[in-house]
């Protein structure tokens, strides 16, 4: 008998916002599978706490390298590419006692990391089931549609240089900027250049316990991992 | 008492990738209401079949219009206009006999019709639950993940001026392009100058039981309402 590795999109993170499939799945699983930075829960292990069955095996796979490494440095590609193979060789392994389900915040083949594993894979042996991306729940937490009409909808990536930020954000409708972070300073000024500072809001930690929404104008300090930031579209509306 | 109108996020097609909060909400409501073309069931109640109860009074909201009348025409907006008028005051008035939901392909805020009702409530009636966007849907079908590390996405409607068009899938990573219908053969041309045409897929009733997937280069003849093309992001991976 041989199981498969399954990755199952959690959504935002609210558990209800889980899809009716991911939440059956979950619940039957026995061996539960996440990426998690070393030394902390993890986000998606967070979510499905009560969810996952008392007997199943759990295998947080700590990443080697977060930000301690700059992502230019050679050394960090070499490292996590060995630590996706690893991980890769361990759940083939254990899939042959039935299946693997990997957690995944948001959506899992939108900026996820299950998608390194995802490549490594023989493709019969893996399946992926959608999520809502964070950015979904924090639009929707907003209170405003983020699209209407013929509006155009850019996700950028806060890492991008500050003149391709500036560049992208000045000339779409609707935008919405992840993995802010330490970019937050370089994304403010991109902001400002491209004349929509003023309309930003940041959302944090959409859709969970701690959810806080500020226009971008009023947030001073640190923002966390779980931060985006929104223009909201006003494209043609009856 | 007093209900609440609550629109619940559908997802791309397959009931079971609806949330478990949208499916809590909708298997016990009494007043279910959902667009569609006059004379069709509509996607959205096709969704829902055997999950509303039996008993559920159904509020089909017809279009006065689609594509009979052309978007620039002042009539087309007037009529639709007059058409949200009018349901936004008949659903206050059945909220009064307790909740009533409105179904919605996808996620409302994303391009959702659901938001001109939004906006003429008032927002202590209204409660949004998002939903996995169609394109979601689509990407994870295509078997490949849609946007790597620094990738950015755009999401283009194909009603766009073929220029707009051209110049926005030349300059992005990664794309999605939706309400596709009439428009392809401008859109194919986009894509062609863009240089993108070979990478197009073109995704037809994505996780519905019609699902199609075919790189957009063996598409002859008309495609449906519901298709999206993708542009897979080729970003950094370890
Ligand atoms: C590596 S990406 C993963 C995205 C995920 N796969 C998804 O579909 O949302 C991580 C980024 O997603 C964003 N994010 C995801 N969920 C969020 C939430 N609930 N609230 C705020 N930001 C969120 C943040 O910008 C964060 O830096
Ligand atoms: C008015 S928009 C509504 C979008 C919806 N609110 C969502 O979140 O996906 C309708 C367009 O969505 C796209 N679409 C939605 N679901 C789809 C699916 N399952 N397969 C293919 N296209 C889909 C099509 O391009 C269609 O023309």
């Amino acid at each position: 008998m041989t199981g498969k590795i399954i990755c199952l999109g959690l959504g935002p993170g609210d558990p209800e916002l889980m899809s009716v499939k991911s939440h059956r799945i979950l619940t039957s699983a026995r061996q539960v599978a996440w990426f998690r930075k070393a030394g902390r829960a993890g986000q998606a292990r967070r979510m499905v706490q009560g969810l996952i069955h008392e007997d199943a095996r759990e295998l947080p796979m700590d990443y080697p390298v977060t930000t301690e490494i700059p992502l230019s440095d050679p050394r960090y590609n070499a490292l996590l590419s060995a630590f996706y193979d690893d991980w890769t060789t361990r759940l083939s392994d254990l899939a042959r006692n039935g299946d693997v389900v990997v957690l995944c915040e948001g959506d899992p083949f939108f900026y996820g990391s299950f998608m390194h594993l995802y490549t490594r894979l023989p493709r019969e042996l893996v399946e992926v089931v959608p999520g809502i991306p964070g950015m979904v729940g924090c639009w929707t937490a907003s209170g405003q549609p983020i699209t209407w009409g013929d509006d155009i909808l850019t996700v950028l990536p806060a890492t991008l240089p500050e003149e391709a930020l500036a560049r992208r954000l000045a000339e779409t409708d609707a935008a919405v900027v992840m993995k802010i972070g330490r970019n937050l300073p370089k994304l403010v000024r991109a902001l400002h250049s491209a004349g929509k500072y003023d309309r930003a809001v940041l959302v944090e930690y959409g859709t969970m316990p701690e959810e806080r929404l500020r226009p971008l104008s009023e947030v001073t300090g640190d923002v966390p991992y779980f931060s985006i930031v929104l223009i909201h579209g006003q494209g043609r509306r009856p």
